[in-house]
């Protein structure tokens, strides 16, 4: 099992040095009294926190599991203990507005949290995870009656939540749920209707569990149209915030998965449970929709944390393990071989983990902070510009972030040879419990299409330029220095490149409109290596700096070798995602159905 | 849980119409009598037995696992009456020669009962196909004596065997292990040691289990020079053939790993067991290297099993599950939703599923003619090429296929969406069981130094001009053929450029010999793609030529749309292969060994 480490050099670099947190918290307003100082704080407590509280349970929740009998859930041993102690340090209300009593700390901040409570273990972080989502739901759409019935204890995890939207006909299509809402003669609906996947939908963490729930009420359109979004808790709550009765929610199994075994993923039943309707009959979308981004980048932070996970396990035993001589002569005469460290084959392997992970650290905490702009942001340009660029760049954060990861992951397994394939050694744990990353929230088929269908074209590429014009000037704005050539040069060919792909989708697309969805991955995966691309430039022009004022910190030797790295041996794949995108639509539509196997 | 049903036509197709089976048949002398009925025959009773008798044991033996006590392994249920089943009809000497034994069939109809059995249930299939290794042990360094004494019963299923060469901390490097071997008064050694990673080294399915075991005679040189191959029964055999006393070879344990869970990996230890040395003394690796071409084919057919069962699964689903409208018009009226396989991304996955499942097949059954050539062939040049295209096409072909594999069982995975994850479903299971075929049996990057290494480089770039020259004139004489354009053209210059990286590579390896590892794995990859495009743009020529003789046989519309699609969507990968390849060991060598991360 890798010890986990929280990363907190790389971390601090993204935050401090490539992403300017003391100049990025003067830029808001209302964000409490966000500094770094508190930032270092919290960094540091949660690293302590995520190495000695949650790494602990993350093998034993893989191996002991959930179990359920007559509708109840038992969880692994010590989750409940974990929980506990997690909100006790107040985090779960962390960047909740102060007004609906959390702390109203930019989001930016409980990402770093995210990551390493995530990499340490994400089925238990999942539990407090989604304790935050009818968080959202309700200060995004609750009535101030609402607010006070149920965050109080919500904040102080006294409650947690569930997020409830999947029916087993229906996942991507949400349009199509059943489940029934019949207004009552007071302020109350009454719910009936099953859902499946839901995350947490019962746990023996907390006294009661708050569900957010997508459902329709009777007479409403079909469709999207008619989708609300209701609150409805495991126990009634009275009015002096004491629990009442049962309120007929109850989980009727859960799944057996192939990984995330410490988080019990439920059937849930609503047979008549009383539900609060948050905003608007048929509205419900609209507030999930406000949700979606930050959710989207809390998947993709998933990507991260497995890589994060899988490539300091791999690094840890490609130094430990002796197999084979280096090539190029003996580097550890006093041993029977040399580390696996030698081999340049196991180098490539750990070098793409590093590119990887500390490239979707940069993008999740970037957007992390864009997200802050859009909250809290002084100036209403660069409010507008992170709104822009979050459009754009959240699917491609979900749909990059996740797919990287799990190809990290695999690669950690890899350096381990046969032994990763073994349990105990907990690398194999790490690419089942990533391996969800790419379904869940949207698979990246949804995030791309998102992403191309509605973020680029529909907004006649406009969200498209707000990016490439932002790549485009931080190019030129570097053409007169040497030591940046080799990196700006490719990226303002593959920015223009970029530009060139949408026309030619987008005007196919015209004439066909499956020439869409036939471009649509290899679109983002494009998107992804090109966003990775600006990202990795800036880091490697800090690490320039760094070097050029004489520093001799290897840190950003390092960094500037996995910039190398990343601009000769991985960009290099976004050609093939570029002739993917290009390649039209017959390539795929040419079968009838009954055509692809005899 | 997908029904698995043997891809027959599929089958045929290159057995019959892309590799000629008739004609392959014909110019073999030796292989029995055998002949395209016979293989007919073979294959459907191959077929029925894998939907009927081992398809419905694939998921119970994941669910119910191996257990241990007291050094007995019990097996999942069924296993053991299906084993009998299929060592009652033969199978287990098909390929063994008549005067040892067996059927002596030639190994190419053999591998389509690996692959069918394999597909139903790898782990399942293991059980038959490491009682094979022993068998060929015997057959290939066994004296008389010993091949009377132990061959008879694993022919007829009585007993099985286990291939034992991995210790604790030695895996890839073999010459590192320490079993050691003195040799007794009598004809006999005793072993002393322990070997992990031993599948079916225990288990409850036979009377007694043949040990193949690599292991150190005392005194004998240190590293590979110093191995010999030994072989020791669990229960040793008295001169009548009957079972003995127990040969101090025990199970020390079963792991507990990722997937394959109905397969016993075992611990085992010898604590002075009687073994019978094959052939001399430190010449074990030679014995070893006769079974490897095999063996390795054996396990790139891993890949092609996994990927086929989770195409059929995903392709099933696809057509069943409704959610959302094609973008262009409504599909299925009648039902809520169109099916998913209206969406192109998910076509998109489905083609690059058949693209790589239906590649591995032709080249699985092409490198099992060429073995059947090197072991029956009348035509001595036929034979000598047939050698060098193995030596060439061998680590390909384990590397290529199963990294391939794991990409489909992960796109299968993908199709179902959250359901993929969910284990009732099958699809995860297909991922778990896929996912050590790209590491045992030497791991991708072990194929990957293999293939540049000892046979390219070793061979002075003959082994690969023998296979550059065959493309080249198929491309040559194709030069006309209008509608194999599209294929040969892009086929050409591929190959071309194959002796250039190799060149590249090479000059570049005479000054630092980390050049060949850093390019390694690319290398394999760039090998694999351009090798599939010579068997697609075969493929593509046989379906031509029958819709040019006007069949309307749907059959070699698909084969032909997949061909293209190969081309034109998947092919373009084999640049990012070549750029890695050329990119140089500096990319990967920079760093100390400490500044991977801070």
């Amino acid at each position: 099992m890798p010890e986990y480490r929280a990363p907190i050099r790389d971390i601090d670099f993204v935050l401090k040095e490539l992403l300017n947190s003391e100049e990025h918290f003067a830029s808001l307003e209302g964000a409490g009294d966000m500094n770094v100082e508190l930032m270092d704080a919290i960094l540091d407590s949660g690293a302590k926190f995520a190495e000695q509280v949650v790494a602990p349970l993350n093998q034993i929740g893989d191996e002991v599991g959930c179990h359920f009998e007559d509708g109840n859930v038992t969880t692994p041993p010590g989750y409940k203990e974990a929980f506990q102690q997690y909100v006790a340090n107040g985090w779960q209300g962390l960047s909740v507005p102060e007004s609906d009593g959390g702390l109203g700390l930019p989001g930016s901040v409980g990402l770093t949290l995210t990551e390493m409570v995530g990499s340490a273990s994400w089925a238990w972080s999942m539990y407090s995870g989604l304790a935050g989502a009818p968080i959202a739901c309700l200060v995004n759409g609750g009535s101030e009656a609402q607010k006070q019935r149920f965050l109080p204890k919500l904040l102080t995890g006294e409650w947690a939540g569930a997020m409830c939207l999947t029916e087993a006909h229906c996942g991507s299509d949400v349009g199509m749920l059943r489940t029934k809402a019949i207004k009552n003669d007071d302020d109350s609906y009454t719910l009936t209707g099953t859902k499946i996947f839901i995350s947490g939908g019962e746990q023996d963490i907390t006294d009661n569990i708050i569900h957010a729930i997508l459902a329709r009420v009777e007479g409403a359109p079909e469709g999207n149209k008619g989708i609300s979004l209701f609150i409805a808790p495991k126990y009634l709550v009275n009015d002096d915030g004491s629990l009442g009765e049962h309120n007929n929610i109850t989980a009727g199994n859960i799944e057996k998965k192939m990984g995330l075994k410490g988080n019990a993923t439920c059937v849930m039943n609503y047979d008549g449970a009383k539900a609060y309707l948050l905003g608007e009959e048929n509205r419900g979308l609209d507030i999930m929709f406000k949700l979606m981004n930050t959710a989207r980048i809390g998947t993709a932070v998933q990507g991260l944390a497995g890589a994060q996970s899988a490539f300091q396990g791999a690094l840890s035993y490609a130094n430990e393990r002796l197999q084979m001589r280096s090539l190029t002569g003996t580097k550890n005469p006093d041993g029977p071989a040399d580390p696996i460290i030698v081999h340049p084959d196991v180098r490539r392997m750990l070098m793409t983990q590093k590119a990887f992970t500390e490239g979707s650290r940069a993008l999740c905490y970037w957007l992390a902070q864009l997200v802050d702009q859009t909250k809290f942001g002084k100036d209403e340009g660069r409010v507008k510009e992170a709104e822009d660029l979050l459009g754009l760049l959240t699917p491609v954060a979900k749909a990059f972030c996740t797919e990287t990861g799990v190809e990290v992951t695999n690669l950690g397994m890899q350096v381990f040879g046969g032994h990763g394939y073994i349990h105990e050694h907990g690398m194999e744990q790490i690419v089942r419990d990533t391996r969800i990353s790419t379904v869940y929230e949207g698979t990246t088929g949804i995030q791309a299409l998102d992403l191309i269908g509605r973020k680029v074209m529909g907004s006649g590429g406009e969200l498209l330029r707000v990016f490439t014009k932002k790549i485009h000037k931080y190019c030129a704005s570097h053409v007169d220095t040497e030591n940046m050539v080799e990196f700006t040069e490719s990226l303002a060919s593959l920015n223009k490149q970029w530009g060139e792909i949408t026309m030619d989708v987008g005007g196919k697309a015209m004439e066909n409109a499956d020439e869409v969805g036939s471009a649509s991955v290899d679109y983002a995966m494009f998107s992804g290596y090109v966003t990775f691309a600006y990202l990795w430039a800036q880091m490697a022009e800090v690490a320039q700096q760094k070097i050029t004022e004489g520093s001799d910190d290897a840190f950003y030797k390092a960094k500037l070798a996995t910039a190398r790295f990343y601009f000769k041996r991985i960009l290099p794949r976004a050609q093939v995602h570029a002739v993917g995108a290009g390649a039209g639509a017959d390539t795929v539509m040419e079968l009838a159905a009954d055509e692809f196997a005899f």
